[in-house]
């Protein structure tokens, strides 16, 4: 149950593996999706689609990566979204001096510090270069963005670090054309960038990474008028507050205690947990951990981490934000435009909250909760509706009609669903290569099949094994993958 | 039916617009997809998996885009992928030099000439710059990458310029984990970057956009001993070859005749077509021309450009390129990897044929084809199963019953559907609303629901209604959006 296994699985299966392998100048935080890990990946992002952006009513855009230099004069990544670093003034060797300093006095450090603190911390606690021990110069700041250059006048832009500037930048014109009113949800999966100085194990930090977002835009003064409260009113979420103190409580209890600030926010923390008791994560080793001041992005005002418990800690996958009117007012500025809408019979400036999803991690997650490992197999316990193959085909042996009429089943379903024909090996070792990773049926054409039209379905999870007729696979099969 | 119609419709209704437009520094070449674009683009890539990917029973991968230095130095983009640029010697204006000649020559080029062949045109035509007039400086060469600089150190990497080289880069671990055997199909759909000098309307030529490309690697002394064949062996496909002659032929005299080169290039121009058939584009207004050898890009062999006609001329929506053992024989040797594989009894460097599809143009053309103007209303008649909005549902009137009615209906379907609440204007000026957007279905209900629990069901096309019970709506629905 632990990285290691994921990651060893991950790659010799099909799931995600070093980008540009072959090379010897391949960059650390790059990783790519293989067959299988395109195909959790898309059904995770359906599921996404379906319990948070519709239910909610919301609406979907996909906006470009690069972006101009103005939206991060704007969004002020261009000033403070940048690391700490120090240089070895011997061996020229470069380190994010937070992390250094974490990891070498063993203390915590709160998000950020200002530099001179840094180079405090680095004084007192005589710390030198890991590599030739030399002493480090004084730190300075490394932006994490990655900076473009357009056409042949070499017009600054940056490929976006956060996929939400879309959202901001297009909302007047999505708000008006799509006639909406407040409150209004907008999503985008896709995909940002951050020139991480030290990209951590595979999918958890990624310099190019998939984001699925969610920005609430509403009226502050209707935080706590909000009717759709009552769809999770008595649902119980887990909150851990800053100084530690861990709560499992109701949502209505939770506002009413004040550890989530109002009705509002609890809804959408509610519907994001719903939406990963449906992922196979367990919940029980989740929370909602909210952050202290000096833990907070530049950017929120009040936050909470969606947290899950995996075998290299706990992981941070949703970073949920009220960002106020932070950003509407700066890019207001910024851009002149008047970015207010009217609500209410009032003009408004919306403030937002926001649900930032790190897809890459999520999927990484599922895949650990997912793993059991039984005497005689080990298996990717997935959700039947994100398994990446949904069913499996073999006949019994390779020979008389049996290949023939799997394949004919096999082509059969092949447009419909993603479908494996396996043939080889004996068939004991080829539900073993199924349950490995996570096909939910598996279909056995047996020396009984061409006399009475049936074939065997086998479950992953019970290995019940059950006799069904051709005609009736598709139902089954259909009902088996649908949400339960 | 024109450009600006589409344009127009995309602005207003949310398909696409540009991005970033609240900023004057906004590059040209950048789009986004609103809500109506994302639902649209999202089913056409589901058609492209089923239709092509599942089909041939290819694996789809999704690389990083960011990727090392190696790879284009490999590929030759590096030195190859570059337009000739000149720059006016007075105000220093830029302009792409292949591009200015034809407009002013009215000539047509052929692709890629050496810089001094353009610099002999210029000289032998009298062309000075556009804007003032001055005479023009020597022609030189802009590369069309995107550099970015990766952590501290600012180590040199692209954005990819294809997605296909991702699974160049990615075969050989993929083929021997997967268990794969030649001929096998890879797919990838993601953003690919251009940094265009030039950018022209809209989705026709961005700097960031989608492609949907398939990479089908073979062993070439295979390429007329291939079964699949036969699936497509009478089909017929519009073919014009570099002289200007078109025919329309079946595959089996195209092959014969040696206009189309072997069985398994026609095996995937086939189901290409085929394909498109199915997204509701008039294939009778499309063709696959075959490129001369001035127009081909560096890297094939044989090319053949599917071309649909559009309001602003012929235009190229996907690149099928039989790219020869070009990639793996330039990825092997500058890796020093061994990237041949095992093959009837063998060892095969494969050869590679692709199609690569430009999936933002197929989106522009798609809606072209589809707009329909008829005296009392203006329809996109996108196929049900690639409607945006696939269903909406109004109450006849905003009072008694029918608008909780209408919402119970709306909500019981949200989770499966991309469906629309409307309950403001006349009953006819909302089916308007929804037909010129592309909604195939529109349910309402009247003062008889609540009686005999049945809504009217109004399809866009025929414009036919029909009572159908609230219980059997769903199956209803089902059957209509299923791919038929």
């Amino acid at each position: 149950m632990s990285y290691d296994d994921i990651h060893r699985i991950s790659i010799e299966k099909g799931f995600f593996a070093p980008s540009c392998e072959i090379y010897s100048d391949a960059q650390a935080g790059f990783w790519e999706y293989g067959p299988l890990g395109v195909a959790l990946r898309n059904r995770y992002i359906e599921l996404w689609r379906r319990e948070l952006v519709r239910r909610d009513g919301m609406m979907e855009i996909d906006g470009t990566q690069a972006m101009s230099k103005s939206v991060f004069v704007a969004s002020d990544h261009l000033q403070s979204f940048a690391d700490p670093i120090v240089i070895c003034t011997k061996c020229g060797s470069i380190t994010r001096a937070d992390r250094m300093i974490a990891e070498k006095t063993g203390k915590s450090l709160p998000e950020m510090l200002p530099d001179n603190k840094y180079d405090q911390l680095i004084q007192e606690n005589n710390l030198t270069c890991n590599a030739c021990h030399s002493p480090y110069g004084k730190v300075s700041r490394f932006n994490m963005m990655f900076r473009l250059e357009i056409g042949p006048k070499g017009e600054e832009a940056y490929l976006r670090p956060e996929t939400c500037q879309s959202i901001f930048v297009d909302y007047p014109r999505l708000f008006k054309t799509m006639r909406a009113k407040l409150p209004i949800g907008f999503a985008q999966f896709g995909k940002s960038f951050r020139n991480e100085i030290a990209p951590r194990q595979s999918l958890v930090r990624l310099r190019e990474f998939y984001q699925a977002e969610i920005e609430v835009f509403l009226n502050p003064k209707n935080v706590n008028d909000f009717s759709k409260f009552d769809e999770v009113r008595d649902y119980e979420i887990p909150v851990t507050v800053d100084n530690g103190h861990h709560v499992r409580r109701r949502c209505i209890d939770l506002v009413e205690e004040g550890i989530i600030p109002n009705k509002f926010i609890a809804y959408y923390l509610a519907i994001l947990m719903q939406f990963y008791e449906k992922t196979g994560i367990d919940t029980s080793r989740a929370r909602f951990r909210k952050l202290g001041d000096d833990e907070k992005a530049f950017y929120a005002l009040v936050a909470f981490d969606f947290e899950v418990e995996t075998s290299i800690g706990w992981m941070e996958l949703v970073a949920c934000n009220y960002r106020s009117d932070y950003d509407l007012s700066r890019h207001s500025k910024v851009s002149g435009t008047d970015l207010t809408v009217q609500d209410d019979g009032e003009k408004v400036l919306p403030h937002i909250f926001e649900l930032s999803m790190g897809v890459d991690r999520s999927i990484y997650t599922i895949m650990e909760h997912s793993l059991v490992t039984e005497t005689k197999r080990r298996m990717l316990k997935f959700k039947p509706y994100l398994s990446p193959i949904q069913v499996a085909v073999f006949p019994l042996v390779n020979k008389d009609k049996l290949p023939s009429i799997a394949k004919e089943i096999y082509h059969s379903m092949k447009l419909d669903y993603d479908i494996f024909y396996d043939g080889s090996g004996s068939i004991g070792r080829r539900y073993r290569r199924q349950d490995e990773i996570g096909t939910p049926i598996c279909i056995t054409v047996d020396y009984d099949t061409p006399k009475d039209n049936s074939v065997t379905i086998r479950q992953r999870d019970s290995m019940a094994q059950e006799r069904i007729r051709i005609d009736d696979l598709k139902d089954r099969i259909e009902l088996f993958l649908s949400l339960r």
